[in-house]
């Protein structure tokens, strides 16, 4: 055995949702080897080399489902505008002069250290030279589904979808197989992308039996346009030619009715719910309540740091679930040991990694957090999902361990260094807040 | 001079929004004496103690508009309940078996040193013993506007509306003229009040010349029943009663239409949203936008940690924000510069305190917080409005500074025992536990 994390409350999120009071995990390599009691644990693996996890809840590491982590460096460039604007006059056109390999590199590295700061262990992520995200990801040890994302029009990187296509089957062929990192494709959306272009990237997906990262009935104009083009929903639509099927990754799924529900349900597709994002750029409100009460995977989601400010999932656990009761005029709706599952083995469900990750049990992967519980805004805790979800926050993750390995250990990182980070972070202030002086470009 | 607050971005909400990079503010006794450039007041003051402020935003106290802190100790003990169970089941059974004097005594610290380590400088408070709640607050060293709770039932302390009154009466006798604790009159709401209660309660404030903390429009139940007793809302009922005017602060004002709207501004009115707590228990969303529109005293609050369940300001601006864009599917609608305003010069003057507090202006009382803006969650920075906003929280704060004292220096408090209240709190967790195991009351 190699490490025993002992001593903490145990949040299994398990089948039947055990919470052990002092309880133990043990770990032996990448794997999760035992999760009880912890004097009998400590019993059976005397020798084993022991974790302090006394006055912490342990979670599974948290799955944030979906995001552009390289927009960190994007941090509030252009809040409070309208959608359109907000697009056209400020991200476009920061994105086109600003996107090079290296702003990638350096923003995916600041996104991903906020992630695992704040007990992100796994995160979907589509954006532009997406190989430097995977091996930034890789670097790091943390857990990535990732994918290039595919445009109708010229990306910073690829000029075309063909280009596009090109890159993302280079970057399968490179990643897939690594035990951190599973490659995607990634069309964006049905109202940027042909018909033929989505048929497209189903069929390269499909071909190498990789997940597809898509967003999906986000806001009012999709659905508007999808009625006019096809008379049809978004769902709809992308079901109808051929695209949904149990390896799909829908972010947002806003705009969705009973039958859509019922669609996404029948065909396995897993749907992530970004509650920061859809209420700062007033997208809507995911009926999250009705997705749940069809039993379909629904995971939980910060979005980019453009559009959200943060990666903090602790925080879309809580507006997750007041935004449910207060749209709903129901307080019981969505409780938190619901948010919680959201964030953990629903997210596993929603990216089709649930047999590897989600849930602390024999045989998953040891993705584990250790949230401390000493501070002043977490005292008194008369229930674990309440503390989680409506009091604890980013900042009382202590310690984060991926595959075994402790990439975090008392908020001291292991895998990456933050003070390198954040001064290159400074400079790329400098340059994004000097190309957005001159006129837009639109 | 007796401390120069020095190097960092001071954010003054003074009436012209001034944002000063590199920026100071000097301190005479409580009192703010200069605002300006770091160098010309280091050169004007330059024998003076200085305190670095570099790496930090330099921000007005926040002002928490609506709190019961005692019930700190009750942080999430029934969560997920209707409105009616969580009253009648848990929150008064609970308050009936453990709400002594001893209990507010360390409820109420620990509500407090968690606003502290929060940036907040001013509360408005409404409980019980609420005696003792102006002493924890005068011991901590903060700015408070409390009141005795006033109810037709039996409350722990008081067994009636007049042992109430009288308990005011000597509460306001006692803490009239302290710097720091400004007494109220705090009748509970129109639900729980005869129309003989409430216009004594506001005749003991007028001939007090103290202000009126109140409930006010929270939830549909109240509107519904005002207009089934009085053909009245809520707000127009407690006008004909002659209730309100320019010293009532009236909490949540959600179920207000127009007319209310207007009553509100005409009669100077204070109005508290509690975002969180409405959501959480489904009692509905204020509309912010109309009233900031008709510039109505808005201000900001938590509410309980019973209803939320934290004493977070930075959450309260981050979701008041989010709330409304979702809630008018406007993005634009509450941009993050009114949600600080909320916080600081608005919730001055929806406490009626704007001459006192809420800006960084000279003559104004130097109730001032840093919040350190280095962290990889706050990197980079592009607006300071936005990142208080959207990407900042209250772990952010480093030092606190109220009528000129520092109580809290780079997190160390220094005018609370933050080890002594987390172990009572502890105690008081094992009791008010072992109180719900037996049967509800009821």
């Amino acid at each position: 055995m190699d490490l025993l994390v002992s001593g903490g409350t145990i949040v299994t999120m398990d089948p039947d949702r055990r919470v052990i009071e002092d309880g133990a995990v043990a770990i032996e390599a990448d794997t999760i080897a035992a999760v009880g009691a912890r004097t009998e644990l400590e019993s059976r693996y005397a020798k084993c080399r022991k974790l302090d996890a006394r006055w912490t809840l342990v979670l599974p590491g948290m799955i944030n489902g979906h995001a552009h982590a390289a927009m960190s460096l994007f941090r509030g460039i252009a809040d409070d505008h309208s959608l359109d604007d907000w697009l056209q006059k400020y991200i476009f056109p920061a994105e086109a002069r600003n996107v090079t390999e290296d702003f990638v590199l350096w923003g995916t590295r600041l996104g991903v250290l906020e992630m695992l700061r704040g007990g992100v262990t796994t995160f979907a992520d589509m954006y532009y030279f997406e190989d430097v995200v995977a091996r930034v990801t890789k670097e790091a040890g943390m857990r990535g589904i990732l994918g290039e994302t595919i445009l109708d029009f010229p990306a910073p990187d690829n000029p075309s979808p063909a280009a596009a296509f090109e890159y993302t089957q280079n970057f399968i062929d490179r990643w897939k197989g690594n035990p951190l990192i599973t490659p995607a494709v990634a069309p964006h959306s049905i109202y940027t992308l042909s018909e033929q272009t989505l048929r497209d990237s189903a069929a390269l997906a499909r071909r190498n039996a990789v997940p597809i990262l898509i967003h999906l009935a986000e806001a009012p104009f999709e659905s508007r346009r999808s009625q006019e083009q096809h008379k049809l929903s978004p769902v709809a639509y992308l079901e109808s030619i051929g695209v949904l099927g149990p390896d799909v990754i829908a972010a947002h799924c806003v705009w969705v009715d009973a039958k859509d529900i019922a669609t996404l349900v029948r065909l396995g597709v897993g749907s992530i719910h970004n509650p920061s994002s859809n209420m700062k750029l007033a997208s809507g409100v995911m009926p999250v309540v009705d997705l749940l009460a069809a039993d379909a995977a629904v995971g939980l989601a910060t979005d980019s740091a453009a559009s959200n400010n943060n990666q903090d999932l602790f925080q879309e656990m809580n507006i997750a679930a007041k935004l449910q009761k207060v749209t709903r005029m129901d307080p019981r709706a969505l409780p938190a040991q619901q948010a919680v599952e959201l964030a953990t083995i629903r997210g596993a469900q929603a990216l089709h990694l649930d047999q590897q990750i989600g849930s602390l049990e024999v045989g998953k992967q040891a993705d584990i957090v250790l949230i401390g519980t000493g501070a002043t805004h977490s005292t008194p805790m008369y229930n674990v999902y309440s503390q989680l979800v409506y009091a604890l926050n980013a900042h009382d993750v202590r310690t984060v361990i991926i595959a075994g390995k402790a990439v975090m250990e008392d908020r001291v990182m292991h895998t990456m260094d933050k003070p390198g980070i954040l001064a290159k972070a400074h400079e790329y202030q400098r340059k994004v807040a000097e190309s957005l002086i001159v006129a837009p470009v639109i």
